[in-house]
């Protein structure tokens, strides 16, 4: 009788293929099979030749190829694949099996399908995997949701081909239920957005007020990757600040300022409003991109708006130094708005989320990696209520000191003319967070005195509304919502 | 053979009763139906005792008591019972009749309501309605959309109960196809919300940084609401400034800071993220509601986290006027944002807006109303073309001599820890739109170094990708749209 595999996988794409030449060199046996089967047998007999793979030609075969309960992981493309294949699996499945969506899907589809195949008997999971195509072959960050009954026998498999970080552990654990994984990994994208945002601002500073040349600020860069910035997107900043191509030309000066976006900050931005979450930083980040992609209106713009003349007679190593400490304080403030939108999410789709757990996930193997995502996890670890970031005594500290660098960057960048949407996002939330009293005191007098919408008092109770006869004309009747 | 009423209308709420009285007092006949039928018979014998009403008790009758082309208009509950009267409506209606939802619909809604109505050989609208209550009564905006041959049967009777400006144009004419009016509507909510932002910074900022009491605040605004920023919310704030209740007491101090929603704003910024469009004012102003919502988080921070001492030793009235420099800046940059939604939805959705019209609309009798949007129409009636507000000469020079004043109260505030995200986001924007070149080069090395996402290049042609092999290390393969 054959060995059986354990694990199968749908979808021999770059990031399938990777995975599961990264499964079979931790021991695991791996059954294979893709939509059009030629694949199949090239894989079989090129990079996976000789190796503990079973290659099946149908849903079928590669559903009796498996040991139980049956884990059958999808990387295929998000969407209608994902369901076409759920749908094609179940008739081969039997109770307890598993099925695990490996691909980019948009958490509310994970919730469903979650609730559609437990309802066949069966259990499912949906998984963030991040890290591109070397993270899958190398140890991707994985982060898997869905059925808490599936994890156990899943667990293995993932932590054994997910990144590991310096002491061993494992950049995978269980994020939680229903589509907690895939939610986690949106939010995910979404800080990436917005790390890459800030360090853009930063260079941005660089070149045009101070004049910086592409030498001279991959040495800032290379320093600052080794100090509390140290993090993959600085690191590769470092990299393509030195790169000069065959002909000695620096690659980063002709590149196109139109960026792309795949969607995934946008559903962050989008999770936000809908859950009614300050997701300022990230939500400037979606925007940059879209503002830099109106390249021709832009261009046009140029030519007739004037603005002041960029003149910077302070210190240019203070300036430098500042600049390191307004990122490093957006950076917190960005990662205290994903949380904050996580917690809220955990608390409207009823998912118990390890948010010491999701940091160490992040912690290794993905694009936003760093240093300080440890600092984040030891947060959690002290304090597993942690309600915000910004009141973690390590991260509070770290604010403070950062602050005073910080507005000058944003006061200076303002005055000479220099977009920095991210860096003043955060320190206006900053500011906002830590204001026992905003001016929103006048927007419910604005609402009030318009639409008769009412309004709570300083000086009595919570949920005791009021409404005042403001122009002395009309009624005293508010709306319906009025009710003392 | 008695006489038939010009149009019907299903549900006598307040909304309803007062626009119905409106049409009335126009020379119209009205049908009423509700569905709770005991509060046609409380109108009929009540605020619409003696006059041209014809109080129906089914949907039937109604139907019956109409000219023809019929023209049913529903002020219900946004969602399923607008649905729910459609398809109550329908067998009754014959071709060529319409039916007009004015209530609060989310254009997608609209869209799929237009079409479906069609399909049955009926005429659909869908308009928004502005003003609240009072301007129901006394002249609403009103902006129609949804099937374009529906439009000369209901023109008279809206642009007679329509709010009117000086010169006795009408607020309200076709906005569009489909979808359109109810966008348009979303739109203008979401500029209310960025309007009231705006000015609440203003205040803040007064009230914190310059130790204004209300009553010097009540001269400034005063003062504003006879200038370039003269408009509805402008006034407002100035009566709620000035405003004393019974004890002499102050109200607007005794508000607790904490704003609602009813989430249109939401829904503008959801729209803006789908489409792709740089809303950051709008998007700012939502955000910054919700930080107001977390009130209990920001009052347990403010005990903790410290700022910088609030220290202004500049000249007062020169912050004030800068101020008013601010408000007027940033007021035309969420304009321009909001026109470029506008803008980019037509394109989305096929629709052919008519933007001065638009302007027109907003002109009177809604919360936005302001002499500001008499320069809006203005600028499309020069160019009906005009690819972006800040395009246009006249606005151009204003926001061009706006800067300096905008940029000290942004630097004024950061520095001194105040509060002021929507003014600095759309300082940013302003620098950003002006700015041939954004620092999104590096943000699209930072993508292909990681995950081979390819870039286009300054020395070659639109639509050329390149890839760069940034680390030596890998192959120079690119992701799947690398093409050439």
């Amino acid at each position: 009788m054959k060995k059986l595999a354990d694990i199968g996988l749908i979808g021999l794409a770059v990031m399938g293929e990777n995975l599961v030449l990264n499964m079979e060199s931790k021991g695991f046996t791996v059954a294979v099979f893709n939509r059009t089967v030629e694949k199949v047998d090239h894989f079989m007999n090129g990079r996976g030749a000789g190796k503990k793979f079973i290659g099946t030609h149908s849903i079928e075969d590669l559903c009796a190829s498996l040991e139980r309960p049956r884990k059958v992981m999808m990387l295929v493309k998000a969407g209608a694949p994902v369901d076409d294949f759920i749908d094609m699996l179940i008739p081969h499945l039997e109770p307890g099996d598993i099925i695990i969506d490996g691909g980019n899907s948009h958490f509310p589809d994970t919730i469903r399908r979650t609730k559609y195949v437990e309802s066949k008997g069966l259990l499912y999971i949906g998984t963030g995997v991040s890290g591109g195509e070397e993270g899958a072959l190398l140890g991707p960050s994985m982060m898997p949701g869905g059925s808490p009954a599936a994890w156990p026998h899943v667990k293995e498999i993932f932590q054994a081909v997910a990144a590991k970080v310096e002491d061993g552990s494992p950049c995978c654990d269980w994020v939680g239920e229903g589509g907690a994984g895939h939610f986690v990994k949106m939010v995910h994208n979404g800080i990436e957005y917005g790390d890459m945002q800030i360090i853009n601002e930063a260079y941005h500073m660089m070149k045009e007020l101070l004049g910086m040349s592409n030498d001279e600020m991959y040495e800032v860069f290379k320093k600052w990757n080794t100090e509390e910035l140290d993090s993959y997107l600085i690191e590769i900043t470092r990299d393509i600040l030195g790169y000069k191509d065959e002909n000695g030309e620096e690659t980063v000066d002709f590149i196109l300022d139109t960026a792309g976006q795949k969607g995934t900050g946008k559903w962050t931005g989008v999770s936000a409003l809908d859950l009614g979450i300050p997701l300022t930083l990230i939500g400037e980040s979606v925007f940059a991109r879209c503002l830099s992609a109106q390249k021709d209106l832009r261009v046009q713009a140029s030519k007739v708006i004037s603005g002041p003349e960029v003149d910077f007679k302070g210190d240019k190593a203070q300036l430098i130094d500042d600049l390191k400490m307004a990122l490093y304080g957006a950076k917190i403030i960005s990662y205290a708005q994903g949380y904050n939108l996580m917690m809220e999410a955990a608390a409207e789709y009823g998912w118990n989320l390890n948010y010491g757990g999701i940091a160490l996930m992040w912690r290794g193997g993905c694009i936003i990696r760093s240093a300080f995502l440890g600092d984040i996890k030891k947060a959690f670890d002290n304090n597993p209520e942690l309600p915000n970031l910004l009141l973690d005594p390590f991260f509070k500290g770290k604010v403070e000191a950062a602050q005073a660098g910080w507005r000058r960057v944003c006061a200076t960048a303002l005055e000479n003319g220099i977009p920095v949407p991210a860096l003043t996002s955060a320190l206006c939330y900053f500011d906002g967070f830590r204001s026992e009293r905003l001016p929103a005191n006048l927007l419910q007098a604005q609402r009030d005195y318009f639409g008769a919408h009412t309004y709570e008092r300083t000086d009595k109770p919570r949920g005791e509304f009021y409404h005042t006869n403001w122009t002395g004309r009309g009624g005293d009747t508010a709306s319906s919502t009025y009710n003392v």
